[in-house]
């Protein structure tokens, strides 16, 4: 069985999208910038139908993460930004088209029941009501032996770690403070301090990446 | 001119003090495990008149920063965790005893004026109550070439931060999460969100050492 990695970018600061999201800014005002690392890169450009890009360290990690990563695991609205009934959601087709980078199955976390929908090159969206445990058993079962990435958004990743779910953290850190937004980390995360296994750490101007194992 | 750096470890939760900080614990809650990256360091174990120690790329970061640094500034909390007039606290004397790690001046912003304390060892406290510029420019006078550090706590670290007068950020992140306590970034921090340039990264399992360069 994979590992349970929750994976995303957060400021130094800690935020992980800037204040007042909306549908034209779904990451909040400033918060693309927190992404522009990953932009030039080769592995990133690929799946999202890009050609070029640069290689090296930082696009190995980027590269060997997707290899691994057999499910994705995400929030309702980190998949469209919305809340609600879907009928309703102006996004409810999501943020990526045809053919999302994804090119694996992905789970998406809400309230509200939908039928799957099948995407272009192998990207599926499966939607699960039946809360965090639920979500994982599915992407385990879909992901065999690789590994289940939750991808956010903060409040997700929180609540697989809070549970005790995840086995690794991958935090890019981005240099820049963008001084409000949603927060990684919020307060009273857990029950107890936490630590953690610094087991990798790779930096280009662009961002420091951290990966953390969690002892369970 | 040296440079303006602050200087301070965080959980990777961004925290640089656990919750309910004492007299006792004044770095609150779990906040002591912050620091265990340093204390097995050589270039933090002379200066406190401890022998032996780890070296290598950790131990040169901190031998280097010492090394370049001519002044310090700090909190009153940082200094003896207390707060009011210095007769009534009973930490007064700070947590050092008579040879403080400094080997420095240190200024510490409080409201409360305070006659300078001289200790051995090259440390001497001086007591500034006209605000962080006036801080700032003692302590340039004091460090001549050579760099002055900001060392915390969180709220003296962003009025810098906020004022814009600050030339470096070199933070330590700790592998851990205090899940509650002192946050280094408060919301609001600064008007605008503020990129920085990653300048060094270095990382061993006990933290990842991530200095940037603010943009003056």
């Amino acid at each position: 069985m994979g590992k349970l990695r929750f994976e995303i970018t957060m400021s130094l600061d800690g935020f992980v999208a800037g204040p007042n999201p909306s549908h034209d800014e779904p990451l909040g005002i400033g918060g693309e910038s927190l992404h522009e690392w990953a932009f030039r890169l080769k592995a990133w450009r690929e799946p999202h139908g890009q050609s070029g890009g640069d290689t090296g360290p930082e696009n190995d990690l980027v590269e060997e993460s997707l290899a691994n990563t057999g499910a994705t695991i995400m929030g309702r609205r980190m998949f469209s930004g919305g809340a609600g009934p879907w009928e309703d959601d102006p996004n409810a087709d999501a943020w990526w088209g045809d053919d999302p980078p994804f090119h694996h199955p992905v789970f998406i976390l809400t309230h509200h029941p939908r039928e799957p929908v099948t995407k272009e090159g192998g990207t599926t969206f499966t939607f699960v009501t039946e809360g965090i445990e639920a979500a994982l058993e599915q992407a385990r079962a879909a992901a065999g032996e690789k590994d289940v990435a939750v991808a956010g958004g903060a409040n997700v990743g929180q609540q697989y770690l809070k549970a005790g779910l995840l086995d690794e953290l991958l935090i890019h850190v981005a240099p820049l403070l963008l001084g409000d937004g949603t927060r990684l980390f919020e307060n009273h995360l857990g029950p107890e301090q936490l630590e953690l296994e610094l087991t990798q750490a790779i930096d280009s101007p662009a961002a420091a990446h951290l990966r953390y194992r969690l002892a369970k």
